[in-house]
C-alpha cells in the first residue's frame, strides 16, 4: 500500500497542488523539481488517483463551468463566450449552478472530483468564504480557472474585471451628478469583487469629500442585501424611508438595481430626481426602462471567451505567456437618464 | 454474435422503442410484450449497449437539461424550478444548451447516448425539423421528457402552456384596444408552440372579423424572425417603415417585443399611441419598461417544477397517472400600458 499525494508532499516539503502539477508534467514547474517529486514518488509507491489519471490520457471532451446564478445577465452573456470557444475546440459545456449557496458548491466540487471533465471555470457563490473544497479540487490536477468572483487563495489564473476602478468611477459619476448620500449595495461582504467595488467607492467618497456629510452614517449606507428579491425589497424599502436616505444609489449586482426601481415605483420617489441609480449590469432592456439604467457594463461575452481561452491553453498544457496569467478586462460606464 | 436493438424488434415486429422499454421493464408495457421480448432476446443473443444497461444498475445522479438559448427568462426561470427538484433528490443537472443549432442539439443528443445521465428534459431547438437524432435518443430507454418546445412524432411525456389559447387571447386583446393590423412575430415556422399560438393568433382575427380590412396582406402580418438580434431589428424595422405598417405586434417570442421596442424607440413610433405591443415573456423588467410590457407569462418556474417531477417518477420506474401524461398548464395575460 503506496501513500498518497498528501503523505508524498509532506515527504518533499512542497504543497500537494505543486507535487499534483509536477506529476501531470506542468509546464510550471521546474524540470529539477519534476525529477525530485518522480524519484519519491516511485520510492514510496504512491498511487495516484485512478480518475484523475485516466483523465489526462483520455480526454471527455467536455469541461465544466460553476455559476452562482443563471438568472444574471452578465452570466448568460459570459456562457454564450465560453460556448463559443468550447464549439470550436470540439468540447461540451457542462453548466452548474451553485445558486449562491456554499453547500451546494461544495457538492458540485465534490462530484467534479470524480475526473469527468478535462477543466472547470469557476465563479464562486457569495458564501464562499471557507475554500478548503476548491483546495481540494485544486489539488487534484484539473485545470481550473476562475473567472468574476474568483477564489484569492487559489494560485490558478484568475480571469476579472477592474473593479475598483468601476467602484470609484460609479461613485464619482454620482457625485458629479449632485449626490450627497450614496448607498452602496452589495449581496456579500465575502466577495472579492464586492470588497474591491466597496473599496473604490470608499475612496470615491473621500476623494469627493463627502466623509464630512456622511461620516456619522457612512457605515449604514454600505448595504448587505440577501439572496431573494423579496427581502432586498424590504432591505431597500426600508433604508428609503429612513430618516436620512440616500440620494444615490450604487447597486453592484443589477438585480439589486432592478429592485430599487421596483421600490422607488412603489413609493412614487421620482429617478432621478429624488435618488439616482447606477449598476454593474448586462441587462439588455437597460436602455428601455423608465428612466433608462446608467450601467458600468462589464465585457461579459469576452470575459467568457478569454477564460475559455485560458483553460484550453492549460487543458493542452501549453506553455502561457506570463502576462495572460490573472487577465483583467475592462467596463464601461454608461451614462443614461436614471443619473441625469 | 448476438442481434442488436433493430433486428430485435424487426423480428418481434415491434418498434425499438417498445422493445427497449420491454427490456428495461417499463410500467408502459404489459407483461405479455415483456415476456415475448425477453424470450426472442435469449433465443437471438440480444447484445445490450453496456452503457445502457450499466445505466439502469448504477444511477449516474445526474439528469441532463438540454435547451436551446439561456439569454431568455422563461428558461433561466424553468431551470430553478428544475433544479429544486433535483436538489431535493439529490441530483445534479447538467445543463446543455443547443443554441438553436441543430447541429449542435445532435452532437448533444449522440453525447448523451453514452449514457451518463439518468435522465433528460429538452426543449427543441426553433430548426429542429428532422427528428431522427431524437428518435434514437428516445430509443436508449434513458427517461426522456420535453417541455415547452417538443418534439410532437416522439411518444414520451410532454409538459407544455395552453399555447393556442394564449395566442387567441393576446390577439383578441390587441383587437379588443383597437388594432386594425396585427403583425405576428415568431422565430421558426418549424416550432410546436409557434404554430399553436400562430393558429391561435389566426383564429382570433377570423373571429375579430379583421379578416375584410387585412386578407390581402394577411400573409406578410405573420413575419419569421432569425436568431440575430441584429437581422431581426431590421426585419422588424423594414416591416414598420412599410406602406401599411401594422398598428399592433404580437411577438411570439420576448426578445422579439424587446428589439420591437428598440425599432420604435429609434423610429420615435409611440408605443401604444402608434403601435400596441404584446408578448410571451417572463422578463422580470416588463413592468418598468417605457412603457410597462403587456404580457403572457408562462409559469415557467413551476413548469420547470412539474418536468423534473415527472422525469423522476419515470427513473424511479414509477407508474404514472394517465391524466400526468402530456401535461398542460396556463399562461396568464397581465395587461400594462403597452397596449392601453
Amino acid at each position: 500500500m503506496g501513500v498518497n499525494l498528501k503523505q508524498l508532499a509532506a515527504e518533499l516539503q512542497l504543497s500537494t497542488s505543486t507535487v499534483s502539477r509536477a506529476l501531470h508534467d506542468s509546464h510550471e514547474i521546474s524540470i529539477d523539481t519534476k525529477k525530485r517529486v518522480r524519484e519519491m514518488a516511485d520510492k514510496l509507491g504512491y498511487q495516484p488517483n485512478p480518475y484523475a489519471s485516466s483523465l489526462r490520457k483520455q480526454k471527455s471532451k467536455t469541461i465544466a463551468l460553476v455559476i452562482p446564478e443563471i438568472d444574471n445577465n452578465f452570466f448568460t452573456l459570459a456562457i454564450n463566450g465560453i460556448e463559443e470557444i468550447a464549439q470550436k475546440k470540439g468540447y461540451h459545456v457542462l453548466i452548474y449552478l451553485s445558486h449562491e449557496d456554499l453547500q451546494k458548491e461544495k457538492a458540485v466540487t465534490k462530484h467534479l472530483q470524480s475526473g469527468r471533465v478535462d477543466g472547470i471555470l469557476m465563479s464562486v457563490t457569495s458564501q464562499t468564504e471557507e475554500v478548503q473544497h476548491l483546495v481540494d479540487l485544486y489539488n487534484t490536477g484539473i485545470p481550473l480557472v476562475f473567472f468574476d468572483r474568483t477564489c484569492e487563495v487559489i494560485d490558478t489564473i484568475k480571469i476579472t474585471t477592474d473593479d475598483y476602478d468601476s467602484g470609484y468611477k460609479a461613485t464619482t459619476h454620482l457625485i458629479d451628478a449632485g449626490c450627497k448620500r450614496i448607498a452602496y449595495l452589495q449581496v456579500s461582504e465575502a466577495l472579492s469583487i464586492s470588497r474591491k467595488r466597496l473599496n473604490g467607492y470608499k475612496d470615491a467618497i473621500k476623494a469627493g469629500r463627502l466623509i464630512d456629510e456622511t461620516i456619522s452614517g457612512e457605515e449604514e449606507l454600505i448595504i448587505t442585501c440577501g439572496n431573494s428579491n423579496e427581502e432586498n425589497y424590504e432591505i431597500i424599502k426600508t433604508r428609503l424611508l429612513a430618516k436620512h436616505p440616500p440620494d444615490g444609489i450604487f447597486a453592484s449586482v443589477e438585480k439589486l438595481a432592478v429592485t430599487s426601481y421596483y421600490v422607488c415605483n412603489h413609493l412614487g420617489l421620482n429617478i432621478p430626481e429624488q435618488v439616482k441609480v447606477i449598476s454593474f449590469s448586462n441587462l439588455s432592456t437597460a436602455p428601455l426602462l423608465a428612466p433608462s439604467l446608467t450601467t458600468i457594463t462589464q465585457p461579459a461575452f469576452n470575459m467568457g471567451k478569454k477564460s475559455a481561452e485560458v483553460l484550453f491553453t492549460m487543458i493542452e498544457n501549453k506553455p502561457m505567456q506570463d502576462e495572460t496569467q490573472n487577465i483583467m478586462l475592462k467596463s464601461t460606464l454608461i451614462p443614461r437618464n436614471s443619473t441625469k
